[in-house]
């Protein structure tokens, strides 16, 4: 069987990503490849690095374009997937890449997005407990943002371990692919080569409510998220640099068998041997996310890091897998844990 | 059939990308992986990003290690492959990613490597008039260059329609991976970053006499190739700018058409819409040479760019390329024309 | 005595290195910083790294901005200069950063810039035979083009002793802050890290005629320049490879005499020590030409390569040297000769 | 009155940073260059960047080389300090850029070094409570590290004024420069470009005890810091994010006015204005640290994020910005707080 697959917003990086992937996924066809501003336009021209596509035609975003297809990637912006959803039916496996259904609580959504909360879509990342079961046979997936990915993967295994006190505390990097392909100064080669700089700080980025959502979810309780982004001088990647206090009497075997219990399976998440830590480098261009855990004796803190390419497991990787749970295809089926490095 | 393979020098930048690709490839298994100084390591500690082999030992370069597999790549330092291949005997194939046996002329070869001539084998440039003839059936190849490979997939075109004069000038920047694996200073990430710079220059550089061997061949005289390689701040990519001055007569026409000709029906060569030029990132991850032409009206020069990766196309695509035809697999088979881009 | 400058474009990349360069100029006092988009904003939100300039408002361009100041740096679109250079009035000394009176031939003027020709002003490259003499007293300076600033120091040594043949060959790589700070996409950061492309192929980069002009006057005779530029992912530097057939009869010696006569007592270029080759991260920040030369003995081609700061001496620092000539200032004042690397 | 000033460690990174300010300096004339595997080159040929240094020979590191001037920088690996500020007597200022004499605690000095404690001398962070006057008229400054001086920077407004807990959680990026020069297999540019990887995770690293002593004198009890160094692709910069749980009742006013009063008057310590975030990029090549600092109200925590370049501020520009205020100079001669940027 071959599953027939639209991208909505094909020019953009999140959209590019996907139909890399789709590309070398033996299950699927790729249908309509349509965008905003670059429809009318080869997609040779847009993205030179696909060149099986480079004479395909992108078309203007619309119901019409996307209907007809099993399933339907949304990279659209924010706010823009129900009105989509709707038309499509409900028979569509609808892939939304954007943030519309991820969060569970509308207050948190209104906080964070000033809009009405458009409602909940079983979330697109396997690994958290659960997720599984609620992917298989959906018609409706939430693709995490690629920050709650990177978070989430390094520190669900603390919580749902009951390990680690209420709070965490996050600084990621991430690499420029991370903010888009819209021309903004702020992103230009010559201001982002050779510098780091934060952003969102102070608890205003988006995807924090995100993190918190899940972890508390593991945990069975709240947890508060401190997290800060910072943006680096390289195209893909992120790198979380995650802690938390770890309870009393926790010592060191007790997280690394947490952590062992939680991922030892998993196929896109490896534990490193102890002493290894993730890069992200290592990971550019698969679906791997490399997982570390240390226990700090003098601050009694748990350090979990973890790498992973944001567009590969943080978006369109993501995204593939949850698909591939949804229809009842292999899980692996056209993603790769081998990254391109050097 | 399964192909069983060995790969010599396997902590290399070479040896990692043949087996990110022999991992790939559905008709080869991977047998052996040697090495020099990291024998007895597991290759996760010094291939981090190939996850499946992670719990793979390197074994010792030995015959002893080597024997017993269908095809065996060597990347191995220049001067060491004539034995290797002597010893492990005519049936198997071997792959040669260093330069033993890339010059017909042993006076070239003297003259640049300053030791004796060890022969010369069937050259891994399928594109080339001729090559995949010589390399089907062989057991024996020797891997071109990656400057070679980019140069002469640029101009090849031209001088075999016979519509340059004798000289080209080259002009090419390099990722630091071609420069290999070994600890320098002047290799460092601080000296690297943010700085371009030249090496290699007047004739010196070891690629210069292989690539007029092969531009001479196709243009049936002698050509002479003035080579410049500079350094650039990226990992991976080669970026050849190539001129030569167009004979009396020869128009914008005749020079797209020869190169129409020569690589339409090529697999991993993409000769780019005119207007559209390569860019290294293009072709991060891929076995793809994206190439372009223009003629100068002024000065009457036409200038040919090309640009690969160069441990895909450059290395280790080029040679699981060659290693196809040579056992009569098809020849993309494990190769992909899809960059990963950003 | 201190000169009161203004500086027309101060949020861009060459206003801003413009602002840098006075900050450290002791002669001279920092008056009008003006611009377009940018008016009404604080300086200190567009160029961060000018801490002392933070608090300034950067007024919109105009006469009454910019009147009353013994120099006025303009760094604007082509075609704005002479209209601002003529309300000014002639006791002014205007430094023109921009293209509008670099080249002398209204031909090649119009062909390559589509516009009629505003005239000829004296060329800021104090090192050209015969400029000193022109920019002294001069209240109209035509501050050269990066990429022929690179060319020129590297090819005029060759030229002015009548050392090669009338056709030179130029690659060269520069960073992207000299494709400007406007917005966008194919210079962002996620495209231009890890990856390199050229542009502007085929002659019709409109630096060519300024190369061709300068290099004839020093030869006294036509030279044809075939001039690939590329962008290369770092934010400064260019890097320029030249070469050009050695006339009959001229050896290595010849070659060296005739660079160490041209360039021994200039204060900004440095002939290096032979066999040492330039690196533009060794310039980085400063006001230095790094150059060498070699002679190719079998393609009998002289190779010439220069580093720079295209921001510097490409711009900003050429700007302040002519400027100090101008004015009758010592030339080297307020220039540093000292690179920030690595 | 001139300074007459050695630098031993003249070929590594934080030597050739020394001689680039040192160069600038109008009250320095620079003496011996020494250094160990590079005695007996020219400095041209280590360091192409200090054009005026270029053609001084590097002697061997010796007290006799070292002698007869009136200050010695000390760029050496850890442990030989003592041995040459004792033979070269009271009277010489000996400005140790190592970690000998920074810990006043010789348990931890031993607990991290492995080596008997050399003692304690005063602390070249000239912006901490008691600094200057420690500094003013000594013989003996221990330079700070580089993490230590971009995290004290951010975080000891807050603990001087009382306002935050017990606990510092710090992540902070680093470019390459910080791991110096010597030629490791992970410090290829290969390796770090394009990626970001973690290293002295779980309260490994050295400076970890640095943070912790200044911290918890400028709040008069225990400071704990849970501390992880991050690798960025990047040459120079460091950028360290730091938070700490807000005590009850202190708002964001109470923060913004702490940071006002600590840093209002330091002449290399930018407190942003709000809402802007410091940038390495816009620090580079300068003395300059941008700091700024939020309360997150959902957490309580207060993010206080800082940017230096690692080999000015963090090393150098520390290190003469000590030696100014030891000596009776002006506190910011020879140092500037304006940035190289892009």
């Amino acid at each position: 069987m071959t599953v027939r697959a639209a991208v909505a917003g094909a020019s953009g990086y999140a959209g590019g990503e996907l139909l890399r992937l789709l590309l070398n996924h033996p299950g699927v066809e790729i249908g309509a490849l349509t965008g905003h501003s670059s429809a009318g336009q080869r997609l040779g021209a847009l993205q030179p690095h696909l060149a099986p596509l480079a004479a395909r035609e992108v078309l203007p975003t619309s119901t019409a374009a996307l209907a007809g297809h099993d399933v339907v990637f949304l990279a659209l912006p924010h706010g823009q997937s129900a009105a989509v959803a709707r038309e499509l039916g409900e028979e569509t496996l609808i892939v939304d890449c954007g943030a519309d259904f991820r969060l569970a609580d509308p207050a948190a959504w209104e906080t964070f997005y000033g809009s009405p909360h458009a409602g909940t879509w079983p979330y697109g990342l396997p690994e958290l407990p659960g997720a599984r079961t609620a992917l298989a046979g959906t018609r409706r997936i939430a693709v995490p943002g690629c920050y709650p990915t990177a978070v989430l993967l390094a520190l669900f295994p603390l919580y749902a371990a009951g390990l680690a006190g209420p709070e965490a505390v996050v600084v990621a990097a991430s690499g420029t692919s991370g903010a888009g392909k819209a021309a903004r100064t702020d992103l230009l080669g010559s201001e982002v080569m050779g510098s780091m700089r934060p952003y969102g700080v102070g608890g205003t980025h988006r995807h924090t409510p995100e993190m918190s959502q899940h972890l508390a979810a593991a945990a069975g309780a709240p947890v508060a998220v401190s997290f800060t982004p910072t943006l680096a001088p390289m195209s893909r990647g992120i790198l979380a640099t995650c802690s938390a206090a770890a309870r009393p009497g926790v010592d060191a075997d007790d997280v690394r068998a947490a952590y062992d219990k939680a991922l030892a399976d998993e196929p896109f998440v490896r534990l490193l041997p102890e002493g290894q830590w993730p890069a992200t480098g290592a990971v550019h261009g698969s679906n791997t996310a490399q997982v570390q855990v240390a226990l700090d004796p003098a601050t009694r803190r748990v350090v979990a890091i973890s790498a992973i390419d944001n567009l590969v497991k943080g978006t369109a990787g993501g995204a593939v897998q949850s698909m591939n749970i949804a229809l009842g295809l292999p899980e692996a089926q056209g993603l790769s844990t081998i990254g391109v490095a050097p």
